[in-house]
């Protein structure tokens, strides 16, 4: 037991259970792993057979246990890893065999639908800290984590009205031991600013590879090939392909559940896209350079930042 | 001289012209120098006095000739390297200096508009190939350029009909040398092409930078502000500003040469993405997944193609 070995700190939770094994609840497995101070334990479970097997072969899990309610019994802490479309089925398998006591947190996208979905389905006992660890490759699955994910990352909680500060603390403190930076947020604002500068990114970045693949497939002589789509993508279209390699399923259910948000911020974006149409189409060369001058101040501020 | 030096490759020219020194015509002066088989003597000239001072310093040019009538003289090849938008008074100004059987020919992002500004004005005697280097950082200006720059990228070359075969292959040599695959494309094509894959992926980026940086100075508390799109901007946004941060002059007379290709595109583009919007709004899983879909599999065929 960790707590006979002096040298190493007390683990922050007694048994961790991770619902959904991807690149965020495997990396959060595989950092528990090699510390051992997030949890004495961690037990995993996953609505896909086929992804046990796998986190059976890759190792990185003290227990696997399919059965989702059984995943839960005795665990001080349960991490909701699913997309977060899936979050009300799990909280209502889940809710009856929580540990009194327990703490349920998550890894989602959006923060108001999870609170909606997931907070009125918990038993009054049970601990409820939403957070969102801002880390992401454009790979999923149980092979695509790795223990240095959130080094240096932003963890973004977002507690509820009447949340227990002590509950709170001890989600934070395992994001900080994973190597988060930890901050605290209300649930509303999470969701306008990570539509703007994440969700509103990823449907644009999906959709512009959609409109080149369309025009790929038209055939038309006059039209990009796909091949010189590939060919020549390197000149801007790359740097949005990255993003846009993201999981799908994911992605949808961020979309689903942030839509208000999104949708302004998608409303906005399009009116200045329209505008910087307007301003070509018209030939109005100071409207279109002091708009394109915008870009490099936020790229500025970034270096500035050490975001960049 | 090189001629008299027999493990030295004969140079394609004897004398580069190069009409303004940024990230391209600056790396162009150092591979040339660097390498003494492009050119046997680079002239260079600017319009700003203060980029030919840095020119000097840099000391990347044999000869630096602020007078642009001059610095013509004696080229058996002119390559303007200045935005798009200043070639039409470039052409007029150098037309009656030009050596008969001197190549012009050029690096603008946009060839239609190249073609219909400068073909014009040439006399009948001077080759015309305009040609654009796919290269480019988000750095712009003398100090920005490097010999590496065009390795392995492509070069495309836009000869109009008519064109003396030798001239184009003079230019495409220059090119390989400079580290270039050359590709001869329809003009009309290829700015079809470089609207898809590199003109609209930039008005797109420089948009959203815009739209951000709107959110940020509304101050409104709902909204994100400025400090909080830099801190998170790794969830997506941060992919648009390396492009969004480029030369604002350059870019602007991109998107006014290129206009009907480009406002094409952005039309598609917006059709898709109000398409996205509906599906978000009304809950349309199915489709949003599916279109979602396609930015996998186009970077899949960029991984494969080796281009990400």
């Amino acid at each position: 037991m960790p707590e006979s070995e002096p040298a190493q700190p007390r683990p922050v939770f007694q048994r961790l259970t991770l619902i959904g094994t991807g690149l965020i609840g495997s990396s959060v497995a595989r950092i528990a792993r090699e510390r051992r101070d997030l949890a004495a334990e961690v037990v995993v479970t996953d609505s896909s057979a086929a992804v046990l097997d796998r986190v059976a072969a890759l190792g990185f899990a003290d227990r696997i246990e399919p059965d989702l309610a059984r995943s839960v019994a005795g665990a001080d802490c349960v991490m909701l890893c699913a997309p977060v479309g899936a979050y009300a089925a799990i909280a209502a398998a889940i809710a009856p065999h929580l540990e009194p006591g327990a703490i349920v947190t998550d890894v989602g996208s959006t923060k108001v639908s999870v609170i909606r979905d997931v907070g009125p389905l918990l038993p009054r006992r049970v601990h409820f800290v939403p957070a969102h660890p801002l880390a992401g490759t454009e790979y999923s699955g149980p092979d695509a984590g790795f223990t240095t994910l959130f080094q240096g990352r932003w963890c973004l909680l977002t507690p509820p009205d009447g949340t227990a500060p002590g509950a709170t603390e001890q989600v934070a403190e395992l994001w900080r031991r994973a190597g988060s930076m930890v901050e605290v947020m209300d649930p509303v604002h999470h969701d306008r600013v990570l539509a703007i500068v994440s969700h509103l990114p990823h449907l644009i970045a999906f959709t512009i590879c959609g409109t080149a693949d369309d025009l790929a497939t038209e055939g038309a002589s006059i039209e990009a090939t796909r091949s010189e789509v590939l060919k020549f993508a390197a000149t801007g279209f790359r740097d949005f392909t990255r993003i846009a390699a993201s999981d799908p399923v994911m992605w949808r259910d961020v979309f689903l559940n942030n839509k208000d948000a999104l949708l302004e911020m998608l409303a906005r974006f399009t009116e200045d896209a329209q505008a910087m149409a307007r301003a070509v189409r018209w030939g109005d060369a100071a409207y279109i350079e002091d708009r394109i001058g915008r870009g490099r101040k936020i790229r500025q501020g970034l270096i500035e930042s050490k975001q960049a």
